[in-house]
């Protein structure tokens, strides 16, 4: 957890396999078998972390260079040209989040995807910052995102470093903001998208779109090209990472529950395409959110 | 928050009246100067808790007693007779729950509504007392219930004391078990009932609500008359507590979140009674919870 957020976590395994390939020259090993230890560390990488897409993904595209010159400056190259593409289409992500904010609205958002959690200004919290630069008043609800509080730790304080006007609530508090019809818009970032939208995000990110359906809000998923996974017809065929019991036990030094309590703790939730409004990607707004819609986009022009 | 709970609150407030009539006793005033006690006493408990009208109706029980005979037996006979009636209704709460409940069924409840929130074994807790003592196997899903963690802290450990199988999660994971068929049914309790069956409780009950009746699982309130305020006619007339920011931004010593963010800590929230399959009373069980079927059970036989 010293990376987290889906593009993030695959930017620095293409990094990883950077650092690898600098091993391997400099083991003297030739060929197939300097090939072999940067195919080892894609391996070793690949388990890290089962939910997130965008990890493979990077792995994939840097291990396809490899094949052609395992050196550590064409390794390097690619990592470089992914990390500049996340950066770029973080701001084309914003840009349709942008589109749809009007001053004064309050926008909700859990977990973090911003800055912390991307190569450049983030997925969800990217149109954000671009309606700061730009003087477009907002009010943005963070919910704390238990049990790692990634919202109250990351994401309150990259939008109180951008001079953005936010209020910190416990996640279970959204329901009630949106029945009195303070939230406008939710929009958070996604781990793994699957062909027909069934979006995996941080656990409590389905409870926020089942809430913003009932409510009539607005819920968006913001994401790069490297969180879909085509490949999976469906959300239920998405691996959900099960974390450690003690971050629900424990905050710190402070121990939340009795001892020998049973915890579940999984990392992640399934939100199914029919509760998301639109899909901000890096190449162009998915809306609605089908598998024909995502086909097209994904194929691009 | 020493006493929590709804008819916790009650109940204690009556036994401070007891006391209150104590010192009224020992002061040696007579008459409307003596009672004068009281009512100040009963003004100042009025005002220790905004939403749970339990608080209010058992004040106004215990000082309908005290204008005919302010002396402290006459106080403590009626404070106890509150405190038994607590206990005989609880049980008959209890039985509504554990008509619904099958073996196996996994039943999810937040906050907490048990031994620690009532004069006897609870409200939304006692049916699954009362099935653990018959021997039906259940198991439950302990809603940790933030800010104050009453579920990770309360429920957890009455739970676990009465050797009923539970385990903890974060209220946002409700909606992903949901989703997977994992619930089969929502119990809480109450704070404050309107005429029309809108009921306040502790906050995050609202989203349950709604992702139950998203999910298909049923819903159900468990309280006592005393927390039924037939002279608002909705929810939205219920007073709701805004609490401190602290019990967001830090648990114990631990800080969860930049210094200096702002913070929205509403203590309760309203769950419309359209999202509500029963309520249990001690008076009956309410079904469907309409404003006719309430002021028919209110009134009684």
């Amino acid at each position: 957890m010293a990376v987290r957020g889906a593009p993030a976590i695959g930017l620095t395994a293409a990094y990883a396999l950077v650092l690898a390939a600098q091993e391997a020259a400099k083991s003297g090993a030739r060929g197939d078998a300097r090939l072999a230890i940067i195919v080892r560390a894609r391996d070793v990488l690949a388990q890290t972390r089962p939910t997130a897409v965008n990890l493979a993904w990077a792995l994939d595209e840097v291990l396809r260079v490899a094949r052609e010159d395992p050196s550590p400056g064409a390794l390097l190259q690619k990592a470089e040209a992914l990390h500049a593409e996340d950066v770029a289409g973080n701001e084309r992500i914003g840009r349709q989040l942008l589109a749809r904010l009007r001053p004064g609205m309050n926008v909700l958002t859990h977990c973090n995807a911003g800055a912390l959690a991307t190569g450049g200004l983030g997925t969800a919290l990217s149109g954000l910052f671009l309606a700061r630069e730009l003087g477009l008043p907002l009010h943005v609800w963070v919910s704390e995102t238990r049990p790692r509080l990634q919202g109250a730790r990351l994401t309150a304080w990259e939008l109180t470093q951008a001079g953005i006007d936010c209020t910190l609530i416990t996640d279970n508090m959204a329901a009630s903001l949106m029945a009195k019809g303070r939230v406008d818009l939710v929009v958070t970032g996604a781990d793994r998208i699957a062909a027909n939208g069934d979006t995996a995000n941080k656990v409590g990110t389905s409870m926020h779109a089942v809430c913003a359906a009932h409510f009539g809000v607005p819920f968006h998923v913001a994401a790069p090209r490297s969180t879909f996974d085509l490949t999976l017809s469906a959300g239920d065929q998405i691996p959900i990472e099960e974390r450690s019991w003690s971050e629900v036990t424990t905050v710190g030094s402070e121990r939340l529950c009795p001892e020998g309590m049973k915890v579940y703790n999984p990392g992640f939730d399934v939100t199914p395409a029919a509760l998301i409004r639109s899909c901000f990607t890096d190449r162009g707004e998915i809306e609605p959110v089908s598998r024909e819609a995502i086909a097209r986009v994904m194929r691009g022009p």
